[in-house]
């Protein structure tokens, strides 16, 4: 019941060895599979989770900012991917070119302009097409992925290959047939690419709940996030395990006023985050039955299944819904192992949105 | 169109003129009423925006948490008051009694548990009991506040009267039935506190949305937050003139894909806030008729009202949902004054959540 450390509360707290387990786990499909992994770090925003995934065998990290990317780059990461259409003005040309010294980079693309737009600032990027699988966000059509190319390379870009973004697939239901999806879209865009004389070497795609049926004879490369750490949507979905989840939010029982349960977990520690099918805001590790009912920024008012209520003063541990957003509220992970706290990581790209 | 600075996006500016007109206004509707006012610094946490407020006749701020109100105190304010339940345990009342130091402070309560709690770390202490007013967050029913006065006063707190935050004001057409609630509970609960025989000198209520209907024969003080920057949630609301609103996030066009236009300004910039009745993710300041329809976390998908859409690499500027919670995410606040770039002030209280 109680939090693994008296620090202050609200804090987040990683298990490492079900960090550990879960990363191992998404290594050992990826490489049975014969596909790359390259894990999105905007989930942990951590060096030390990067060190373990890279030496489980990631081929290198996804970030969707050039902020991420430095900070990466300067932990030692080799090899990043900007998986977003950046837009490059002048300032993030200079710190592109300032990046791609120390690490190998690739940007995605959505445009021509964008294109041209980098290709200004950094002659021969290396880029991948992002093509629309069904989230509607960015990404063009698979069809349209092979003119892009090829307006792409014509502005001196190095077009490696095409990337999507399965995003739809965070619905109850969906995984597999958002998986198929995703295949297809990439199988089309690839066969674009080629029709325009260029060949893909990169073929990326890959979210933690469509991860499990990516189609490796399409996808070269699955770039998940939320597999490192799982959260309430995870759980919901049935993606996750809940005795997999890594990260959870330490909270204090502030309040029995009206009988509600009142911790002091809210939207400034968990994020606001809620998708049309949750449950609530969050939920609680080790009361699956309780529900987070209502959110302001201190407080998380929680519907709780048994008549006697936790002691005012005692700890919980809740489960954000989105841990990507959790994270980036924290300057800090607190990483424990058999109740004992044996160490502190820096959520060292915090706030890098830019 | 252009954001005025181009410093990289997103980030969050503040127009120095219309931040200084709405602490004004608020400050003469308080002094017009003679009600004190005590903005709540959670929206800001900035000790640059306090300053204006104190300057202008604040008699002191509100806080959320204790690591708040020690940013504030050090920054110079002399008077806090936490409005929320705290559990205080030896750490907490250690940086308590710290802060009692340099600072009057009062703190909320509402259950007798922690009122001992804090007896015991801070004997004597200032505080204000916490009403429910019809959020059914945390605060006792109005009838149940003398009893718990007297509990807490026989621990050797110090009692100086009521509180209630009327958090369900949020809501379309509510402002006004809900600041009758909210003088309702709190006279009954005054009378409550003096049929215990303890005389509330403070009697505390107020949020942006219903400040403007707040009764002044029973309230003596006005905790509103927002009113200093105003947000896409009170422009809905009607509680906030959009020409009123001071702080917006400047955000990049990165995206036309599939007829869409998408921004940098994602929910890591924003908040992933949306009220069940919000029109979508925040507000485009210059195109009222444009709806943020999809937001994840470093994209936000905009239903553009005209055929045209904004270039690919244009500015424009996002009034998020819940200012609150953005502000929580920035580092910095850029100010403004007639498209000039006057100051960058840290958000030192940022995630100062425990």
């Amino acid at each position: 019941m109680t939090g693994p450390d008296d620090r202050p509360t609200p804090h987040l707290v990683v298990d490492a060895d079900l960090l550990a387990a879960n990363v191992a786990a998404m290594a050992g499909f990826a490489a049975e599979r014969g596909l790359a992994l390259r894990p999105h770090a905007k989930t942990h925003k951590s060096p030390d989770v990067a060190r373990l995934q890279l030496d489980a065998g990631a081929v290198g990290l996804t970030v969707a900012t050039v902020a991420e990317a430095e900070v990466f780059a300067a932990a030692g990461c080799p090899d990043l991917f900007v998986a977003y259409p950046l837009w490059v003005d002048a300032a993030k040309g200079a710190r592109l070119r300032d990046l791609a010294a120390s690490a190998t980079v690739s940007v995605g693309v959505d445009s021509v302009e964008g294109a041209r737009a980098l290709a200004a600032q950094l002659p021969g990027a290396s880029v991948l097409v992002e093509v629309d699988s069904g989230q509607h966000r960015s990404g063009v059509l698979p069809t349209e992925a092979g003119p892009l190319a090829e307006s792409a390379a014509r502005t001196g870009l190095d077009v490696r290959g095409v990337f999507t973004f399965p995003g739809h697939s965070y619905a109850p239901g969906a995984p597999v047939d958002v998986a198929a999806a995703e295949a297809a879209a990439l199988r089309t865009a690839a066969g674009s690419l080629a029709q325009h004389g260029i060949e893909p070497v990169v073929v990326s795609g890959g979210s933690t709940p469509s991860a499990a049926a990516a189609d490796a004879d399409v996808l070269t490369e699955l770039r998940p996030g939320v597999y490192v750490f799982g959260d309430a949507q995870q759980w919901e979905l049935g993606t996750v395990d809940p005795a997999a989840i890594a990260l959870s939010c330490v909270a204090t029982v502030v309040s029995h006023a009206g009988g509600n349960l009142v911790l002091d977990s809210g939207s400034k520690a968990l994020g606001a985050d809620r998708a049309a099918w949750a449950t609530g805001y969050g939920r609680l590790l080790d009361h699956p039955d309780a529900r987070v009912t209502q959110l302001s920024e201190h407080h998380a008012v929680v519907a709780w299944p048994d008549q006697e209520l936790p002691q005012v003063g005692g700890r919980l541990r809740v489960v954000p819904n989105h841990v990507c957003n959790a994270v980036n509220l924290a300057d800090e992970l607190v990483v424990v192992r058999g109740g004992e706290t044996i160490g502190v990581w820096p959520v060292a790209a915090r706030g890098a949105n830019t």
